[in-house]
C-alpha cells in the first residue's frame, strides 16, 4: 500500500507517495497556501491528493492513507491544529474529516516535528533506537519525541514544545509572548536578529560583505558561513546561539533519558559548526551516565524528514 | 496479597507493609545506614524486612514481594543503583537480586522519586490523571514522569534528572559538577544557601531572630516563615527559589503534555507560598493551551509517597 503525505511548512508544502520501505514514488514541492481563505482549505488539500494520485496514475485502492503535517499546536484525535500561528487559515478546520469526505481516503492530521521526528527514527539517523528527540531547527524550533519505538503526544497532542522553554529568565521576547524561550536564543530568527544587532556594532564585520551591505540579508546561513571564516561577531552570535541549543539538548537527555538526539531543520545545515558545540555542551551539562549513554547526530533526511516521516504514520495506521 | 516497600532517603529510611489499596498495616521509620559497609547493606535490607514480617506476623506467602527506593540513578532492570552521591555505600549493589536470594521474595530497586510519582498518582493529588510529574522538593530535586498511566523510565531507567537541568548558564555550581542546575537554584538547600548569604548583608533580617542568630541555622523552612512574616530578605530569596521551580515546572508541561503536576517533598510544606506563585510562572511561561489545561497540585501524601508508590510499584509488578 502507498501513502499520501502532505508536509505543510510556512512558506513551502512538501508533497510525496511513499510506499512502506520509505521510497518516494512522487514529489511535489510548492509555496504554502497561507492567504487562501479557510472554506477553501480542504479544497485545497482534496485537489493537491487528486493531482497526486493522477500524476503517479494511482487508484484510490492503492491508498493507505493521507496525512497532513502541520506548523502547530495539534489535537491529533480531533485532527485539527488548535493554533498555527504562521497559517491562521489552516487554524481550527477538522482537517482529517474534511479530507477523508472530500478523497474517500482515510486522512491524518500532524504535528511538523512529530513528522520529522517519525521519520528520521524510520528510516534516518535514528533509526533503530528505541528514545529519542528530533529537533527541527528553523524560523523557530520544533521538537518530537519518540519513546520505546512510538511517537509520543501527551495528554492531548501538545507535547514536544521544546522550542518554549526558558532559558534565561529575562532574556529576548519570544513570538509566543514568553521571554527566553529557548527559540528566542537559539532557532534561525535568532541568529539572524541577534547578528543584525550586532554587525551595526561591527562595521569592519565580514557579515557585512556577504550581506552585499544590506543588514536585513544577514541570516543565520550567513552568520555560520562568517564565523567559518573566523569573523569575530559572527563567532560570537553563533557560539551563543548554539551554547543554548545545547543546553536545550541536554535538557532533553537529562528528562527523557535518551539513546539519540537527531538535529535537523534548516540551521542542522550548518553541520559540525552546529553538532560539535552541542555535543560539548552536553558532556559538560548533561547527567552522567545519562550524557555519554545518548547520541547526538545531524538528520539524514534534510528538509524530507517531515513529509516521509508522514507516510510513516500513515503506514503504522493504517495497518 | 501485601507489599513490603523501603524507602532509603540520605538521613531515614520508611517502611512499611501495605496492602492493595494503599493502606499502611505497619511502619518504621529509622536511621539510615549510610556508614555500613556495602557487603553488609543486602543482610540488612533482609533483616528489616523480617523485622517488619515478624512484627506484623506476616508469613512468606503474604508477600506479593519487596520494592526498595533509592535516592540516585537506578538501572531497574538490572536492579541497582549506577549513581548515589549521598549512599555511597547501597552504589553498585545488585541489590534486587542480593535481598531476592536472603529473602525468597522477589524484590525490586527503584529510584525513589519514580515511586513518590507512583504514590501520588495511585492515591495521591494525581489519582485519575494519565499524565503527571511530581516533584520531590527536598535537598535535591527529584521528579518522577507517569505517562498513560504507567511509570515512565526512559531508555534503560535513567528518566527524570529535572533536577539537573541547566536554568542559568552561568548560574551556581551544583554537586553534581554542572553550573545553573535547577536544584542549585530551586532546591532547599539552594533556598538556605542563597538566604544565608543574603542576610550577612541584611543584619535586621528576621532570618538571625529565627535562627538564633547562628548563620548555619538559617534552613528553607526559616526562609519561608520569615517570608510570611514580611521578611524582605527572605520574601527576595523565597522569590528567586520558587520563579526558577516555576520555570522547571513550565518546562515539564511544555514538553510532556501533561494534566497535572504535582509538588511534594520537605520544601511543599510552604503550601501556598510554594504553589501560588509557581502557578503564575506557569501560566506567564508555559505555552498555551499547554498550561491552561494542566493542574499543579501539592502532593497529597507528605512524606509517603515514596513508601505508598514502592508498594504500588510491587502490586503492579506481581499481579
Amino acid at each position: 500500500m502507498l501513502a499520501i503525505s502532505i508536509d505543510v511548512g510556512g512558506t513551502l508544502t512538501k508533497s510525496a507517495v511513499v510506499d512502506e520501505a520509505g521510497q518516494a514514488l512522487h514529489e511535489l514541492t510548492e509555496p504554502t497556501a497561507s492567504t487562501l481563505p479557510p472554506m477553501q482549505v480542504p479544497d485545497h488539500v482534496a485537489d493537491l491528493v487528486q493531482r497526486l494520485m493522477a500524476e503517479s496514475g494511482l487508484a484510490l485502492a492503492d491508498l493507505a492513507g493521507i496525512c497532513v503535517g502541520l506548523p502547530g499546536i495539534v489535537e491529533h484525535r480531533l485532527g485539527l491544529a488548535l493554533s498555527c500561528p504562521n497559517l491562521r487559515n489552516w487554524e481550527g478546520l477538522p482537517l482529517a474529516d474534511l479530507v477523508t469526505r472530500r478523497t474517500g481516503v482515510t486522512t491524518w492530521v500532524e504535528r511538523d516535528a512529530n513528522l520529522a521526528a517519525l521519520g528520521e527514527a524510520w528510516i534516518g539517523a535514528a533509526r533503530g533506537t528505541g528514545y529519542s528527540v528530533c529537533f527541527t531547527l528553523g524560523t523557530g524550533i520544533g521538537a518530537g519525541i519518540i519513546l520505546d519505538g512510538r511517537l509520543y503526544r501527551g495528554s492531548w497532542g501538545g507535547a514536544g514544545e521544546i522550542g518554549h522553554i526558558t532559558v534565561v529568565r529575562d532574556g529576548p521576547r519570544c513570538a509566543c509572548g514568553n521571554r527566553g524561550c529557548l527559540e528566542a536564543l537559539a532557532s534561525a530568527s535568532a541568529v539572524a536578529r541577534e547578528a543584525q544587532a550586532a554587525a551595526v556594532r561591527a562595521p569592519e564585520s565580514l557579515l557585512w560583505t556577504l550581506a552585499g551591505g544590506e543588514r536585513a540579508a544577514i541570516t543565520a546561513d550567513l552568520v555560520f558561513r562568517a564565523a567559518l571564516e573566523g569573523d569575530a561577531t559572527a563567532m560570537r552570535v553563533a557560539d551563543t546561539a548554539v551554547e543554548y541549543l545545547g543546553i536545550g539538548v541536554a535538557t532533553v537527555i537529562n528528562v527523557f533519558n535518551l539513546d539519540m538526539v537527531v538535529l535537523a531543520g534548516g540551521m542542522a545545515a550548518a553541520g559540525s559548526q552546529v553538532l560539535d558545540p552541542v555535543r560539548a555542551v552536553v558532556r559538560q551539562r548533561a547527567r552522567q551516565p545519562l550524557a555519554a549513554r545518548s547520541r547526538v547526530e545531524l538528520g539524514h533526511l534534510g528538509g524530507r524528514a517531515g513529509v516521509l516521516g508522514g507516510a510513516r504514520l500513515v503506514h503504522l495506521r493504517a495497518n
